[in-house]
């Protein structure tokens, strides 16, 4: 038995008589399982460094902070409450903190108090940011396009948006306990 | 027009002139396209952080580095070129620096001259990365076979391969001139 590529497959190699009852109660992924898990790692790997480059380059930034961007300029009045952002976005509160940080710097967003809860604080896209939005976005939408859309059948596009959906929710069960990482 | 929530759909609101020509040329997403790519943020970002929160607890460190030691312990002699190991990660030749630097300061792995080519480095998994490796890994294929393969069906897991490794085949084209990032 050995270790796969992934770590997800069969168990390492040598097991010991510790080993083998994690072994057996574990239901290590099967040859095919392992190879579309590669394919997931590989494909999303170089689609986020693809994307971060390409927005690095056009626009000075990652993609993860571009997309807050987008979120708030969809936004009634170009606004959000930071919790919600976190939410839309699907990072940790820290994380988009930081991230709202250094766009301001940029002068591309604003934060103030949210006028219905002085406990809250909205986010908001200066004109600025929408701007840049405006410039970036053809160079965007150009990368995503080659990557996927431009590759894939209709059909398979059709079944990535199922099974992206289908893991999406998965990921963010309803109810109180999950460890989602807008709640950290 | 409003800008899309993923910024790759129709352009921003309130086309001036100027942003009118650049708004013609670009071939903006449809609606389902648009969905499509949202589904796909959600679902990797959700299933990215979810496993770095397990491997975190589990064997206190990211999904990416944890990878790094999988791939070494499938290697020969558990040990593989840094940049070859940086290929198959699909990662930066900086990025895995960094990532082993920290691996070996947990004692799970080392680095070594590459005995047939002194300009070249070898990382090489430890006896001890070895069996941190084989605690972690039950809790690691639960976690994918969790969001993944226990919520698809047999033609959905099938179709995610194909997907997955059309998009992957054409974010690394063969030849020289690609930006990849194991080459920077």
């Amino acid at each position: 038995m050995t270790m796969a590529s992934t770590g997800t497959g069969a168990g390492p190699g040598e097991d010991t008589g510790e080993a083998e009852h994690r072994v057996e109660e574990t239901r290590w992924l099967s040859d095919e399982e392992q190879r579309v898990w590669l394919n997931y790692v590989h494909a999303t790997t170089l689609l986020e460094d693809h994307l971060d480059r390409q927005l690095q380059r056009d626009a000075g930034m990652p993609h993860v902070y571009y997309g807050l961007l987008v979120k708030l300029s969809s936004a009634p009045r170009r606004r959000l409450r930071m919790t919600q952002l976190a939410m839309e976005a699907k990072i940790t509160r820290s994380r988009l903190s930081h991230a709202i940080a250094r766009l301001e710097e940029n002068g591309w967003v604003r934060r103030e108090e949210c006028p219905s809860d002085k406990r809250g604080q909205n986010a908001y896209l200066t004109d600025q940011g929408f701007e840049m939005l405006k410039r970036s976005a053809p160079g965007h939408v150009a990368a995503v396009r080659q990557a996927i859309f431009d590759r894939l059948t209709p059909e398979q596009v059709a079944q990535l948006g199922e099974i992206m959906q289908v893991m999406a929710e998965g990921l963010q069960p309803e109810g109180t306990g999950a460890d989602l990482p807008w709640r950290r």
